[in-house]
């Protein structure tokens, strides 16, 4: 904070305050100051289970969410920081939200982005997270298996999704970072396809993807389910599409350029004939939430983050966020990748090519 | 638009692209018009799905955000908007990326807020929107059906939330607007209790709350679920609580002040002794979102949505929103509510008072 001239930064974001704090509860405020002061204000009846939990130095409560932003102009002028140089959340507070905050809470202060400082922290994780990722990874390889083997001629997306969460809940899911999606037929052509009631018809293309929460982290995970006598075009395209994540994969070596990662996705897919075909991103990182730093090149500014310039060790990426599509049906495969020190290791390991039985 | 002077506005929000268009699918973007055009950008990809699904104008395709983004300067232009009063969802938007679409997509025009607008023609549901309603009270009356005869000691919570999502599946919920709550014994005094791997315990609380969303509808359903021989201190104050929720519910009559329902439920409250022992806000508006207009009091402006003065026919309000929270434990019931003409209509209808089987 004190390197890029913060005094202070209010953190609100469940998964900034889990990661500082230990304790992720929602509504809660947390304000850092530079100084190694960490309050954080809780709803009144959570006070005596956030004592247990957290690691803030000074916790305090309120009984409405009026109350909790307007306790902190007390603490702020308690801890003389009106005038300072205070980050907010700007990825996380709504505008409405942080123009509100702004004039109320803060309206001698300097008002920065906090995002940078939380990023450059949370995007580099240690041997303890990446065991809880590959734990979570676990958990979205056994949601996909029950997801395979309840794919059949009839059956509505939404069952599907179902046997997919019960079997995450059975294996310790406490939640969801995005939306099941099953989205069979056309409904795989989409960018996003949260199961709907449609039911699967027989030859169709069924695109999974899961993201089980488990103890705070999570994982991303997606594979394309071909019918056992597959249309040779959407056989071959997941060919092309799977050699596309490998060589992405494969580029995710420390100290190598991050747009590496999609440079060489990219050539894959265009020298196969297949540049108009996919979206971008290509890849984003993933761990507390469900897209985080590093987002890549120009997505970066969309999402608030910095732009980062290199494959850091410690990283965890999301890689084949971007698919190739079809007019009739698409194909896509989305690994959890850890930058171990040594390079890169899938933390997701469910097969790469699974069929209908 | 035009009582309120906006020439046009951007809508990226799903609940209300699929409130305007028939068609709710994530990262898309709309600009409407007040001479009724309305021109939406999505993936390439999802083209020919959109075109069949809704009701925009004119459906053009981006293969990045940021060409999304930038895509629209030149519509500004084409439709001779770049100066005009032009709204934008504030309440969701976050703060960064309002001050990057700000600055370079509407450098010269006079950026307002679209929620009051939204949000007045969302608030008052018509008669297939209650019918959609209808429908996911009962998905809900199957999860926590189901919840409450799972509910056992030595179960872990996430067993129970697995239970509940899997019957609500069944039924037809395409997704969840809010986490599953399970929280029991301490757990149930959180404000905020999504279920985690904590087993249940013999003569625990146990609080737990779904919200399915089914066609593109929510609802609120919230129950505590008392051990059979409980203490006689919860569930003397569960029935206190349930006198306060039916109070609330009997003030929503149409015409009557919105914040008669809050005062209707704290007079019970406080006249029983439990005047320190609840949070605010004491209900919300439900329908596309988990929490939307009204939103009551102060609560609004933190939301960004205008403060609404009176009841209306037609609004969907989940009561009982607040709990009454001890040491060791917490109650609360939770019903979606929908104000017909005639009054009140609980839409949730699953029994007020279960118990541990």
């Amino acid at each position: 904070m004190r390197a890029r001239g913060i005094d202070a930064m209010f953190v609100m974001k469940p998964a900034n305050l889990a990661y500082l704090t230990g304790d992720s509860r929602p509504c809660a405020l947390g304000l850092l100051t530079a100084a190694g002061r960490f309050i954080v204000a809780v709803p009144e009846c959570d006070l005596a289970s956030v004592r247990a939990a957290s690691h803030a130095t000074d916790i305090r409560s309120f009984r409405s969410e009026d109350e909790m932003f307007h306790g902190f102009r007390e603490v702020l002028t308690e801890l003389r920081l009106d005038e300072a140089a205070v980050g907010l959340e700007k990825n996380f507070f709504d505008a409405e939200l942080h123009e509100v905050f702004s004039a109320h809470i803060l309206p001698r202060a300097t008002v920065v982005s906090a995002t940078p400082v939380l990023s450059s922290l949370r995007m580099r994780k240690d041997a303890q997270e990446i065991e809880l990722l590959r734990h979570a990874a676990q958990v979205a390889d056994a949601g996909m298996d029950a997801a395979v083997k309840s794919v059949r001629a009839g059956t509505a997306e939404t069952l599907v999704a179902a046997e997919a969460e019960y079997a995450m809940r059975k294996a310790g899911a406490e939640g969801w970072a995005a939306p099941t999606y099953v989205a069979s037929g056309w409904r795989s052509a989409m960018a996003h396809g949260p199961a709907t009631s449609k039911t699967i018809a027989a030859g169709e293309v069924v695109q999974v993807h899961v993201a089980p929460v488990v103890d705070g982290y999570t994982v991303d995970l997606c594979r394309t389910i071909l019918p056992e006598n597959a249309a040779s075009e959407a056989s071959a395209d997941l060919k092309v599409y799977l050699e596309a994540q490998e060589a992405g994969i494969a580029a995710a070596a420390p100290g190598a350029p991050l747009l590496g990662i999609d440079a060489a996705m990219v050539h894959v897919l265009e020298t196969r004939g297949y540049a108009d075909r996919f979206l971008r991103p290509t890849f984003h990182g993933v761990g507390m939430e469900h897209e985080e730093a590093p987002i890549p090149g120009g997505h970066a500014v969309i999402h608030g983050e910095e732009q980062i310039e290199e494959v850091q060790a410690g990283m965890v990426l999301a890689i084949g966020n971007c698919g190739i599509y079809r007019q009739s049906y698409g194909v896509r495969a989305e690994d959890t990748v850890w930058i171990s020190p040594d390079g890169p290791i899938e933390l997701t390991r469910y097969p790469k090519n699974p069929r209908t039985r």
